[in-house]
C-alpha cells in the first residue's frame, strides 16, 4: 500500500525458501554493526513472546489447520504485536530493525498463494500495522532452485513449507507484482546466484541507502 | 452490520460478566431438545481446538499483554475458524447453534472498551466471518450488579474480567447501541431480574422465534 508512514531504518528481507534470507541478514547485520549502528534482527510471524507463540499456532501441528482467513488475521495479530512491542521502540531510540519478513509475505502467501483478496489485506495492513519498511530487499529465486537448496535441509518442513509447487509460483508472482509497483522501496536481487554474491549485493543495496539516509539528515 | 447473510438457527448469547449467560444458555439448550431439534452449544473465543488454543493466548498470562489490535485480530482468527470449521456445518445439517458471544462482542469489548473503530471491526466481520445470528439475545445489567453477581464466584478473574469499571461502562453502552439498531435481531433483557426469571423470559423468545421460522418454512 502506497501512503503507509515508512521509516528509513527499518528494512525488511523477502523471499521464498532457499533463497539465503538467513545468510543475507546475518551480512546486513555485520555490515551496520560495522557502522557502529545498533541493530535489532527480528522475524515473522514473530518478534515478541506472544507473537512467537502465534508463530507456534500457525506453523505446527496439534489441531485442525486454520482456514486461509484464520492464517491471514493470526500473521497480522503478530505483527501488530511485533510492531508496536519490537520494531517501534527500536527505531525511536535509532537502532536499525531488520526483519526476516514483514506484510510483503501476507500479500505473497496468504494473498497470491492462498488466494485472499489484497484489499482485505491492505485494510489490515492500514489499520493494524501503519508502518512500511523503507527499504525491501526481495530475494528472487525460481521455485525449483529454492527447492533444490532446502532440499535435506530440514527433515521436518512446517505447514506453509509442505504447500506445492503452483502455491509457491503464485506466492513469486505476488512477490514480483509488489516489486514491481513500488520500486522506490523493493530491490530485487537475483537469488539463484551462489549465496555469498547474494549477499554481497544485498550489502551494497543497504550501503547506498544508508549513505542517502545520512546524507538527508545532514 | 446489515446486509450480512444471517441464519435463522444461529442464535448468540451477548452480555457482560454476571449478566447470567451460563444457566440462560442451558436454559435455551433445554427448550430447544425438548423439541426434538439437534443443538450445537458453542462459545467465544472458542468453539474449535485451534480457536480454544487462540483463546488461552487472549486470557491467560505467560506473555506480555496483547495491543488492543492484536487482541481485536486474535479474536477475529479465532471466529473465522469457529464459523467454518463448527458453525456452518451444524447449520448446514439442520442443527440449532446456540454460541455464548459471537461478533458482537467484540464491537462492545474492542470496539466500545478498547476504543477501536467499529469500521474497521466491520471490514473483519465481512471479509473473515460472513454471517450473523438470526437471533441475538442481550441480557443487559449495571456494571455494578453484574460484578455483585460474580463476586467470590470467580478466584481466578481472567486479563479481561480485571478491566475496570469504566471499560464495562463502555462495553455495555457499545452492546446497547447495537441492540437499539438492529431491533429485529436483538432482544434486550433485563438481566437484573432473578436469574430463573431471565432464562424464562430468553426461552420465550427464542420459542417466538422458533415458531415464526417453522411458520415460514411451512
Amino acid at each position: 500500500m502506497t501512503g503507509l508512514p515508512s521509516h528509513p531504518r527499518f528494512v525488511s528481507l523477502e523471499g521464498g525458501e532457499g533463497a539465503g534470507k538467513t545468510t543475507v541478514l546475518a551480512a546486513l547485520r555485520d555490515a551496520l554493526l560495522g557502522c557502529g549502528d545498533e541493530v535489532v534482527c527480528t522475524r515473522e510471524p514473530g518478534g515478541t513472546p506472544l507473537a512467537e507463540r502465534i508463530r507456534t499456532l500457525l506453523l505446527e501441528p496439534g489441531h485442525e489447520p486454520p482456514a486461509a482467513e484464520t492464517e491471514l488475521l493470526l500473521m497480522f495479530a503478530a505483527r501488530a504485536q511485533h510492531v508496536r512491542e519490537t520494531i517501534r521502540p527500536a527505531l525511536a531510540r535509532g537502532a536499525w530493525v531488520l526483519s526476516d519478513r514483514f506484510t510483503d509475505s501476507s500479500y505473497a502467501y496468504q494473498g497470491g498463494g492462498r488466494g485472499l483478496d489484497p484489499a482485505f489485506i491492505a485494510v489490515l495492513e492500514r489499520d493494524a500495522v501503519g508502518l512500511q519498511p523503507g527499504l525491501t530487499l526481495l530475494l528472487d529465486i525460481d521455485v525449483q532452485g529454492g527447492r533444490a537448496r532446502t532440499r535435506g535441509r530440514d527433515p521436518y518442513p512446517d505447514r506453509i513449507e509442505r504447500e506445492r509447487d503452483e502455491f509457491f509460483e503464485r506466492v513469486r508472482a505476488a512477490y514480483r507484482a509488489r516489486a514491481a509497483a513500488e520500486p522506490a522501496r523493493f530491490r530485487l536481487l537475483d537469488a539463484a546466484q551462489p549465496v555469498a554474491a547474494v549477499a554481497g549485493e544485498a550489502v551494497r543495496h543497504l550501503r547506498q541507502w544508508r549513505d542517502r539516509a545520512e546524507e538527508a539528515r545532514a
